[in-house]
């Protein structure tokens, strides 16, 4: 047996624009082949992206997408290329399409196999699109048998899956049949601790069988769905030996030889902080919905005053340049005089420019205009939501005016409890913080402060003061809402951990209170329906992973325990 | 062999309101037991309601729903009663529930047999929560062999699906080991023609394996998937010899012997014609929304003059009263008069209360806000928009003063093209033409004129004027758009029948208009995304059943064909 000379090359691919994502393809065979790489391994589906969705049911789609992959295919040379696409299903019963790894080598097809495991819970709708591989077999290539598997095939030993326990395990398949070599093409996308998670599997896969492991995984964003990277190589004793960047594209090296593969050369570079991937993957969200939607980098934002809108406009201003963002303050007789300086300040300090547009006169025309119907009726929310609402059409003047997109500053403990305003502050083409809880965004906020820039850049006023939405005199979050550490906790085990009620109570928390979070994150999914999509960092965020039904007449809080 | 008395009880249920529902099913087990009824049928997940979505995946759900059907397992009697749950997966692989049918008499458990063909495509996600059934055999029950199925696993000769080809075909199975009446339990949803297609489906289905069948279908609404009903029993011949009325609650009897149905009394009503189907449906749609929430049944919305809200306006007046409606009218600059006396006269002839709002002052007060940063920019979409947007936040605001929801006004050929404003007048609750293609708009609204109520409710000059927008000098639709007949005829090809550009320009359309609208369909996803939820008419109607990524490079006409 030869020894090998294996990339795994995480790339940034787009959904559907195949003529790019088949030029990276090119690009990347074409650098191994100098570098006298024998096997290339590049991410799950890299000719259509990942997720393509429903653009899977249009047949010209499939037609496009084979017709790249045949090219992909007949371009190979002498380095192999071990790619994901679809593969059209050749029986005719089941799904019309497999999603595949295909080996090609000297412009011709060597193998092919399909994916196993469809996951279909949480974002991930495979079997709406696949039909599951019915065998799994090892592929003989130079003299090796490469146990190929894809995403999901791998995960099987994943005790943090609650949707479904596989009966079949593709990995003990191929391990069976004498696999020497586990190669796995992944679209993972990352979550606020994947990245030790994805170790450890990978650690105990490789241990469980006594094989080497090849994990190639993709980057980038696509729309709601940031993918970090994070490809590396892993020995049979469960060691990691090399490892491509998180969320950059690039990609790993190995030498594999009797079963064992060493570095060619020291990538290891351990796993940052959670704020650190946290930033990095936001970065990575904003600048791939532009980069790839062909929009011009260009966002307007509200400055409340508030930390969400700081942050946002930190982050915006770095993943797209401070002179790409304009912030709009538009104070009502509720704000603050603090507010506007704090929002100033930090426009200043990021270099970004803005445009103080008062609302007290629209506001007026609008009670004034209202009055006869209103006839002298008390200030309820209906006016609170309104200096939201006019803020929200103020900001898509601009951005319509403009041309530059509104980036929503809400952050995930609001959009639970329905603490925003439909049509108003939950206005945006993408929600930055969406996945990011209040207590997130103040951790974040700090780190960026001094990690990163090592100065407050974010001024520590907006840091320290209690957060409020500015909307009646005096107004503080903590008037509705619980402390936002409390909050935040109940709130993590009810979307995230799916603990019931009655099992939050018993942990330490006051039933009334739970069960008020419960009500209102119950009662607000209509907010929830209308939100824009939100960059996702957790195990469940709001939007496509999350499907609750609007009407209904479930209460957990009525059934008796 | 005995005769039988069977019945099939098409019930509307509520998601998750389980005490509710168990009730209905013991009132229609005790109605079925003074009728001397042998077997009583009822439809798919009757327990839980359909769908139900991740709720799913709590488990507090889940037990709630177990208890709630061993507690009407016992409840059964002399009369059996053949009723749809979900079921604990005994294995540890796989999904842990089955979508099961459950026969109960005795107040014992007799029988349970499981769903096999889940479907997930469309708005359907069965494989996100059940494992299929592994086997299919009949159920021997009173000397008879019972061929049980659920739902999709009759619809195994339905030519009509395009997204799988199932391999498997229950009622074969069931056939072939002697089941002597095939019994289906459905959650089947209302589509424009539907009735034709089960009735055919059934019919078929009867005539090839020679069995008699009863079918058993879900009524009502849930948020926006309608069900309609639609019960019958079917004789080998293909007979249609019974019929459970359309759209609402009720019953319908057959005696069995020998295998052969016969009537009970002649319930063959026929299928009535599309715009009362239409019309039905969008009257289980708007009085489910209020009825199953819990919501008082009160709505306000905008009425433009147009064709669109003043069939809303109608829509809503008969499904919750004339009493719970409020219009507003909010004229601006370039609002004719006409609009504004054709929308009196409306609301006259309906008995809606109306309150005139005009939006002169709000809108100058905008755009003297705005004047500092425009900077006398030429008049634009923009300020078309913020008329709009000014109009939705006035509607938002009369519904948080007085909790009247707001019913969405827009039609599905707005909708498809973005003609259409995002936090102006996609505002909405629910909306109820989301799915109506505007050429449908003005059958159904003729249709009402002169069938329903035999008299000009809608006034003929809505009927007849052209459509406009009414937010700049002279504007009209047909400015922007192709004419509707046209637009619909493509946007039901693209959109329904998932025709190609290349397929469609080579029907009849000219390729420049056609690449138009597929061009526009495919940029105005991102406010769909943030559109209210939409009642379900057609086989492919925006929302959960269609899942087009935001942020993609696809576009079909850039292909060369």
């Amino acid at each position: 047996m030869k020894e090998l000379r294996i990339r795994c090359h995480q790339l940034n691919t787009i959904v559907g624009q195949f003529r790019k994502n088949a030029d990276k393809i090119l690009h990347s065979l074409e650098q191994a082949e100098r570098d006298g790489i024998d096997l290339l391994v590049l991410p799950e589906l890299t000719v259509c992206g990942y997720p393509p969705l429903d653009l899977l049911e249009h047949n010209t789609f499939i037609d496009e997408c084979l017709n790249v992959t045949h090219e992909i295919i007949q371009a190979s040379g002498s380095t192999a290329l071990l790619f994901g696409s679809i593969w059209k299903n050749p029986s005719q019963h089941g799904r019309a399409l497999f999603n595949a790894a295909i080996l090609a080598e000297h412009g011709k097809l060597q193998a092919v196999r399909f994916k196993t495991l469809l996951p279909t819970y949480d974002i991930f709708d495979e079997l709406r699109y696949f039909e599951p591989a019915s065998e799994n077999t090892p592929v003989l290539w130079r003299e090796t048998l490469l146990g190929v598997t894809i995403c999901e095939d791998i995960w099987t030993l994943d005790t943090q899956n609650t949707y479904v326990n596989y009966a079949i395990d593709p990995v003990h398949t191929l391990v069976d049949q004498g696999a020497q070599l586990l190669i796995n093409l992944s679209a993972s996308p990352y979550t606020r601790n994947k990245a030790e998670i994805r170790r450890e599997l990978l650690s105990k896969q490789a241990r469980k069988h006594q094989v080497p492991i090849a994990y190639c995984n993709l980057c980038g964003a696509n729309t709601e769905v940031i993918f970090d990277g994070d490809s590396m190589f892993v020995n049979p004793s469960g060691e990691l030996i090399g490892q491509a960047p998180l969320f950059d594209e690039g990609w790993v090296d190995a030498h594999y030889d009797q079963q064992t593969l060493t570095p060619l050369k020291q990538t290891i570079n351990g796993i940052p902080r959670t704020e650190e991937r946290t930033f990095r993957a936001l970065m990575s969200g904003i600048r791939d919905y532009f980069t790839k939607s062909g929009i011009p980098p260009k966002v307007v934002l509200g400055l409340s005053g508030g930390i969400d809108s700081a942050l946002v406009a930190v982050l915006a201003a770095e993943a797209i340049g401070p002179d790409h963002v304009v912030g709009l303050l538009m104070p009502s007789p509720y704000s603050s005089q603090g507010s506007i300086d704090d929002s100033l300040t930090l426009a200043n300090n990021l270099g970004i420019r803005t445009h103080t547009l008062a609302i007290h006169d629209i506001f007026g025309s609008f009670q004034q205009t209202l009055e006869p119907v209103f006839a002298g009726s008390p200030s309820d929310v209906t006016e609170e939501n309104l200096q939201s609402r006019i803020r929200g059409t103020l900001l898509m003047a601009y951005s319509n005016k403009f041309g530059h997109l509104l980036l929503n500053t809400g952050n995930k403990s609001e959009l639970a409890v329905g603490y925003c305003t439909l049509y108003g502050d939950m206005n945006g083409a993408l929600s930055v913080l969406a996945d990011l809880f209040k207590t997130e965004v103040y951790l974040l906020s700090q780190w960026l402060n001094s990690h990163y820039y090592m100065r407050d850049v974010i001024p520590t006023r907006i840091l320290e003061k209690a957060p409020s939405a500015e909307l009646s005199p005096g107004q503080k979050d903590s008037d509705s809402l619980p402390e936002y550490d409390v909050l935040d906790a109940i709130l993590i085990k009810l979307i995230e951990q799916q603990h019931s009620v009655h099992e939050i109570v018993q942990l330490e928390y006051e039933a009334q209170l739970v069960h008020k979070v419960y009500s209102l994150l119950m009662k607000s999914e209509f907010k929830r329906k209308q939100a824009p999509p939100g960059l996702r960092l957790s195990a469940k965020a709001f939007g496509m992973g999350r499907r609750i039904p609007l009407v209904h007449g479930w209460n957990e809080t009525d059934i008796n325990h």
